[in-house]
């Protein structure tokens, strides 16, 4: 079963906004041993949406049509779907009255294009819309002797992963043969180059590529390091984890003191993991980062546990008045170190963590930007380190972020 | 003139990295004239890129290639496009001399996989590699009696740009007419929906649908707003920053009250742009985002004039102790407002706002997920304001900067 996918929108194209519906889709559709193997952007144009969607339904068995499908004059994605079907589009009445009734409950008057929502082709099945206006559509297209499908799912991220869930994959798995699996497992690493990685693991790949399966690649994710991804195929989900598990040790027994984490963990969830076992609270010092290493733990869910507060000193005044910095220059390990002292303090935390840095334009007290001081207090002792990084503001920021985080796990597990 | 764009990555199809190049390259092309009017993601299969760029070379005048230019085992884009030029790949030893003088000066050892980098498809040029290990290459390439232009560039996002900037903008803009320019203008928008806007602009849009340039599009952009875009084509860009001129005037007649902001303006920038315009400092009390208010401020270069600090006063205690919050519920306006008068004190800001709420997942204080109490506290006076927002944790933490921000902007606007 191949399933490629088509993001509609000009937006798209300009760079106004860019396409993650397709990797979300992609990822899922691999979950469920469905092949992804052409994923196409395109604008806002009936003629060219219909070619585009004739061409990729005579390789793939279905395509999931994203976007183009809100109520103003440029979305054209149900037009482009009735030519391919060669069908012509009458309105749901059912359809609208419900998108009628949406604004009348909400106490707004509703616009009339809103009721476009309500045009399909006919021959085509209706998702129904739950949030949003639009429902979705389910349309079969013969292509020679085959039936083949294209769904179309709003552009919303959020409304196009619930009617994915919901309409798109059961009836991508009712007809697909879904004979085989595909697993895959992550390993997230940090510290190491690509190349270096590829040439440490170079026994492992080679026994792999005699294999076949798993397979083995790695995938550079800038700020968040580097991942080794193992995708098996079997007959069962266990059956895949039964490899992975293998091959997982195999590649552990090389590089195992680089990994950092599995799959969903991230450098701040096995931080805040680490603390929890230890019954440790964290207080943090922020000055070149901004709040952006508070900011990354509190989006885990149960941070709270463990995160008491940071304190964002920006000004060099708040760093000397809230954290009793002393006078002087304010990118130095040892004014890291006053900033943890006063942040464990005044945070009243078991440990503290305090970063100062030069995230440019331009360098300051004589340092070159890219520079970050890192000090770390813990009831066992305190240590200080400079790390020289690469980069523009947000990278070198998002750079300070993991690896003083990354030090801070390091500290945790002695 | 037409650059269509590939990018090439299993990766990419697996949703492990989402393709954030080849918007930034569609951006750059509609900059300078160059339609780009589809764009692909294929995955590491030297068959299918050869297909698939052969299939795009039918339409395009040239395609931009992105990634596969690697080291590893799986980055086979130079023996993809040799097939499609039918040539062979021979090492350039000049090439090879550099990536070899690289590890060494770095004191280094080079794995000998490095030096695939130096293999070049004969009748390509090189575009020299400054940063990472890899050249670029550009292609020529034979279709019935036209020679279309196959350009190689790394996965990487900063080297891409670097070579995309230095040598293929050049050559494309050499190739092409250069006859008509094309201009967008983005006008950011807070406070309205889509539909909403469209049916408020309904006579404007009208005009311009009867006139055909400029052109106008609506962008959701989440929790960034949503954006009109006007799209101008002339034979300058001064004559497209006319017609430009003439229609934003237009637009804001009829909804001027909700935009904040142009092209790359934030709601970030405009905020501090204001606080500075008038000399104030602002400071931050933060809850319920984290930290994340204070991040997105810093982001901007220059931040430091304007923001002393944020106290993000995560535990209940720090909230009590550091900021003077009394005793009681903490998702609250009165915590708020607290909170706020509190880092007023602490940081020494003209101008104090803070944020407290509940973003999940589960209810706090008899409040439910999504609820946000923001208070902002300044020389002329003191407001506090709850919100209820959407979404999950991430979006609806995302919510709270903005919305709290453009609570910020209104409130200095008077």
């Amino acid at each position: 079963m191949r399933c490629d996918v088509l993001a509609v929108g000009t937006e798209l194209l300009l760079g106004q906004i860019v396409d993650t519906n397709s990797a979300w889709l992609g990822e899922q559709l691999a979950a469920n041993g469905i092949d992804s193997l052409v994923q196409v952007k395109i604008g806002d144009n009936r003629r060219r949406i219909a070619n585009q969607l004739t061409a990729m339904l005579a390789e793939a068995d279905a395509v999931i049509v994203c976007g183009g499908l809100g109520p103003t004059h440029d979305d054209v994605t149900r037009e482009a779907i009735a030519d391919v079907m060669g069908a012509t589009l009458e309105r749901d009445e059912a359809v609208a009255a419900v998108i009628l009734e949406m604004f009348t409950s909400r106490g707004r008057r509703m616009a009339q294009n809103n009721l476009r929502q309500a045009d399909v082709p006919v021959g085509a099945a209706l998702i129904a819309q739950t949030r949003g206006t639009a429902p979705g559509l389910i349309c079969p297209v013969r292509v020679g002797e085959a039936e083949k499908l294209v769904f179309a799912v709003p552009g919303v991220p959020h409304e196009m992963r619930e009617m994915f869930e919901r309409a798109v994959l059961p009836e991508l798995r009712r007809r697909s043969d879904a004979g085989s699996m595909i697993v895959s497992r992550v390993l997230r690493t940090w510290g190491e180059s690509e190349s270096g990685l590829n040439e440490r693991l170079d026994g492992v790949i080679a026994e792999l590529d005699a294999l076949g399966n798993p397979t083995l690649a790695f995938l550079a994710s800038g700020w968040d390091g580097l991942k080794i991804r193992l995708t098996a195929k079997a007959e069962s989900e266990a059956a895949c984890e039964v490899l992975l598990d293998e091959w997982e040790g195999r590649v552990r027994d090389v590089v195992g003191e680089l990994v950092f984490g599995v799959d969903d963990d991230s450098m701040e969830s096995v931080v805040l993991d680490m603390l929890r076992t230890k019954s440790l609270t964290l207080g943090l010092a922020e000055s070149v980062t901004g709040g952006l290493v508070a900011a990354r733990l509190t989006d885990i869910p149960g941070a709270s546990d463990v995160l008491r507060g940071s304190i964002v000193s920006y000004a060099t005044e708040v760093k000397q008045q809230l954290l009793d910095v002393p006078e002087g220059p304010v990118v130095s390990e040892e004014a890291a170190l006053a900033m943890a002292r006063g942040a464990s303090k005044v945070l009243g935390s078991d440990v503290a963590m305090a970063l100062t840095g030069v995230a440019g334009p331009t360098e300051q007290d004589g340092m070159p930007v890219g520079t970050l001081c890192v000090a770390i207090v813990w009831q066992e002792g305190e240590l200080t380190r400079t790390f020289r990084l690469p980069g523009q503001r947000q990278q070198m920021r998002q750079f300070s972020v993991i690896n003083s985080l990354d030090l801070l796990r390091r500290t945790l597990s002695g």
